[in-house]
């Protein structure tokens, strides 16, 4: 079985150290948000996590969750509803939802470590409280009076949980072919009748009411994604004035059977009449989506983090403990049969790739965070603009990057373990298939890489882009003779200035042929990511260097540095020598041609 | 469910248009692999592994093996053991063995096709008759004469499989530390008694008797590697004479609960004082292991390919068929409601991304194939010797690269189908679990590499890397001017200047300090692979430019060909400068220090 151990200590430095939000959350008149409370949930965080969480995960990825097909209802796993409660009863549920809402009104980058704890120690359980956020963000948006009084308490409270209703069968990325309907009624409300699939927690036995945000069309919606309206649709039937009324005609029709987090129910909804209500305005309903998507999208960068930082700690364990073969360099344990594996150089390649894609991945992850509170709490308007205009650009590289790394972190954890990974009984493998959902949902990678170059990039004439270059030129001007990261400063004021090249190449190309956007999309992508991190290692250093940190730490923060510039790094020459090859050598080949 | 069809057009490319293999055959006295004979086989194999084999795969992984406690035995799932018999039936078990022993003949490169067929049809299913060949190799190279009359033909035959008994609790990688003991008996035969544990088909239902390969230590073993010798050991005990006897005190403790190949038994083997008889002479017995390792390593090479081949098929297949989205660049399917998904060109990175891998893999597992047959049956001692060489530089890029490029496909296919790719139906993602044994079983991808750099260049000093780079400067000095191929010569030309002078690099570092070679091995082997499969395609492109190809197919080549060069070849730079970082990036960090 693999454990977790909240990295309290790497999480603080992140936060006050690197991001610095103690600066930022007083600035913005977060006064809760003291150091002392913050550190306080931290803790507490870590307790309710390891030791409540952690044990279900491989409960959850043994069990799954059960599907009764006469009444619909699902049964999740042992321990998981008592775990709910116990989340409910902590607080946790509110913790940066406004106290207006019944929330405890910390900043949204308060809580992003807590999230990563949760996602790290069960990621199919922290699923079922997940789109509860981003239903809470849609109402505050997008609802009306009357939605906002009934709807928002007990969701912040964590009474009740939401989930977000795109997909359907025929359509997932592309929600202008959706089908389900909503009719308009004499009470104001419509009813609302087709199929959804791949709703995370479309049911489960958690809470007494589930909220479900359900996309459809109303009678005279035009065609395509501009007809498409948001709609509140309760398992039990709720009044204006908040009365609960019948079950509503919404069920589970069955769960679908998956690759990983098997305790995460996946559900397909059939609404066949079902009572809802129309959020926001008719045929306005991608926004609202829209706005629920960019915090989940966030979210699922989180999940990527905390797995690769789960995999990370076991393959760490794993290779100080295995004894297999002697050090090329000459024998290291003479006392015992054989050397731990981690002498060997290429045990330590993994181990480190892990390291700096993790610990880079945290520092990028909650300073996207800290723009969600920047965007809309900075004193100072044009900060709060260029916090927005950052974080747009920054919401498809964090969540398409540290997926696509939680994959690959994974990967190495398990290889670490050599055959012994493949094996259930480690946990590494279920760390592996559980990765694997997060660079598919909330938007694959390949959609991340469109909504970046094509929108932020392109559509957006790169204001975010233009936002983090300055932050990097004004980060290396400041630290070009700095003792620790001054190593550093040529090559990532290089690697930022191919940055701003390649992007108006591509800006140029793009003019003559709209598929040369789609053809640079994803390396365009993973370019940015890899650019983005070498930032946050520079910065990492510099915030290390300081005698409040014990000798083992600096020197982890610098090793992994130079590993990250000397060996990782280096994948962005693979990227833009792709970009290069230009969308030709995409869509050259005729569709029938591939297996000709 | 996933499906499979051989892909006979290109196997038949592959071997008779790349790589020759009629000249060569011929060459080697092999008379009855002539064409008409090969065509017949490759039509009947198909036949069989898409009829028989591939309907079996996701049964094999929803029933998985199971183990009965009281009597040790494993019950193989539904329909496994007739498909045995149907393959043990039509000959295929001794396909490629000597006529002497029972087999047919074949040359070894005539087999591989058809277990590229049989993997990607069933992976779990072909380990059964996989380590077979292993036993047969070790037994024709190292038995003695009784054990070659009676072992032998039940083996080729397919009456009887083999096992490899290798790794035990504490001892993978290093075999040096194993504790099965054998004590000398009067008869002359051995009492092994050990665990053994991820014992491939352990035991089964599909034979009466399995003889198991183990390594064990007689008692005036020296320690180490040195100390250790090769038994066969039957389930039921076999007389010098071939009579059978009583069951032998060997039997299956469990099975392994693993993350894929369900369907295949991975077996605790107890040997309880069991007899054993002792194959070639005491304390060599990794000289018989390696025998057998070697023809696995490249069988596991293909399993990958096999893998990576279905993964594409049947990614090609959803993305023609599934309509999301318009094409950037213009609506290309007005009549329906949205373009199908090949038109995008992030969808076509990917799936070009396999065809070039599984395309440009064939051929170089192919060819590796031929080397085996051409190191013991060419005419001329130094060309035995120079396929030799060039067979041992290849096997570990190919086991590995192949592998590593399994998972990749895997993983890209899978994501061609968006969410529906991480549900079980779809069976994508059982190809991607299944995968992931390929880079772990019969040496992970880090020990391949070590054998690479550390075994086949610096102490073989590059025998084989110069036949290599011999054939590539002979092929460009030819094709210089080729009508299709010219634009390929320069650009692999230089690579493979590169490729010379980062070996040199490397080796006059290591000089200084052994860990160079560790630290570079991994980086280099992955390097190794995408310049060789660079030469691959450009002789693919030299051998597809004539008329018995209709244009589809040869554009097909071409521009996969062009797609390699231009993005996926340029993962040569980040591996060459992730080379340069030196061992120094991986060694600075105290063990105790990774997360301090």
């Amino acid at each position: 079985m693999s454990t977790y151990k909240a990295p309290l200590n790497d999480m603080r430095f992140a936060l006050y150290d690197v991001i610095g939000v103690e600066a930022a959350f007083q600035k913005m008149g977060f006064d809760d948000a003291s150091r002392d409370i913050l550190d306080a949930i931290l803790d507490e965080g870590a307790r309710f996590t390891e030791t409540v969480l952690s044990p279900l995960n491989e409960v959850g990825d043994r069990e799954g969750c059960k599907h009764d097909k006469a009444t619909g209802a699902v049964t999740t796993p042992t321990g998981f509803k008592q775990a709910y409660a116990q989340y409910v009863d902590g607080g946790w549920a509110g913790l940066t939802a406004s106290t207006e809402s019944g929330g405890q009104g910390l900043p949204h980058a308060a809580g992003v470590p807590i999230k990563e704890m949760i996602d790290a120690a069960n990621l199919a359980w922290g699923n079922f409280p997940l789109l509860s956020h981003g239903a809470t963000e849609a109402l505050v948006q997008h609802g009306s009076d009357w939605q906002q009084d009934v709807f928002l308490k007990p969701l912040v409270e964590g009474r009740w949980t939401g989930t977000m209703c795109l997909t359907e069968p025929h359509c997932g990325t592309d929600l202008g072919l959706l089908k389900t309907r909503a009719e308009p009624q004499q009470d104001g409300s419509y009813s609302i009748t087709g199929t959804k699939i791949f709703i995370t927690a479309g049911d489960h036995d958690f809470t007494d009411n589930i909220l479900h945000l359900v996309l459809a069309r109303l009678p005279d919606a035009p065609a395509g994604s501009k007809g498409i309206s948001l709609f509140i649709v309760p398992k039990i039937q709720v009044g204006t004035d908040g009365t609960l009324g019948e079950p509503n005609a919404v069920r589970c029709g069955s769960l679908e059977h998956k690759m990983g987090i098997h305790g995460s129910a996946t559900c397909v909804m059939n609404f066949d009449g079902a009572q809802g209500w129309l959020v926001g305005k008719p045929h306005k309903g991608l926004m609202g989506m829209f706005t629920m998507m960019n915090t989940a999208r966030l979210a699922v960068g989180l999940q990527g983090l905390g797995l690769s930082d789960r995999a990370l700690q076991n393959a760490l364990r794993y290779s100080r403990d295995r004894l297999q073969m002697r050090a090329l360099s000459g024998t290291q344990f003479p006392d015992k049969p054989a050397d731990p594996i981690i002498v060997h150089p290429d045990v330590r390649r993994m181990l480190l790739t892990c390291k700096s894609l993790v610990e880079g991945g945290r520092v990028m992850g909650y300073h996207a965070a800290l723009l969600v509170d920047l965007a809309h709490n900075a004193p100072d308007a044009a900060e709060r603009e260029q916090a927005d205009a950052l974080l747009g650009f920054m919401t498809p590289i964090v969540k398409a990057c540290l997926t696509e790394w939680g994959v690959e972190c994974t990967y190495h954890a398990l290889q670490c373990f050599g055959g012994h990974g493949y094996i259930a009984e480690h946990g590494m493998e279920q760390l592996a298939r559980d990765a694997r959902i997060t660079t598919l949902y909330e938007g694959t990678t390949g959609i991340q890489a469109l909504d970046l170059l094509g929108r932020k990039v392109m559509q957006l004439q790169g204001a975010g882009l233009r936002v983090f270059l300055g932050m990097i030129e004004q980060f290396c001007s400041e630290n070009a003779s700095h003792p620790a990261a001054a190593e550093f400063i040529a090559p990532l004021r290089a690697k930022a200035g191919e940055w701003q090249q390649l992007t108006m190449q591509i800006g140029q190309r793009a003019v003559a042929n709209a598929d040369e956007v789609g053809a640079a999309a994803y390396d365009y992508l993973m370019y940015s990511g890899y650019v983005s991190l070498a930032y946050w290692w520079a910065r990492s250093v510099v915030a290390s260097d300081t005698s409040a940190y014990p000798e083992a730490f600096r020197a982890g923060k610098r090793e992994a540095a130079r590993f990250y510039f000397a060996r990782i790094l280096p994948r962005t020459l693979a990227h833009a020598s792709a970009i290069g090859g230009g969308a030709a050598t995409l869509l050259a080949l005729d569709a029938e041609a591939f297996d000709a």
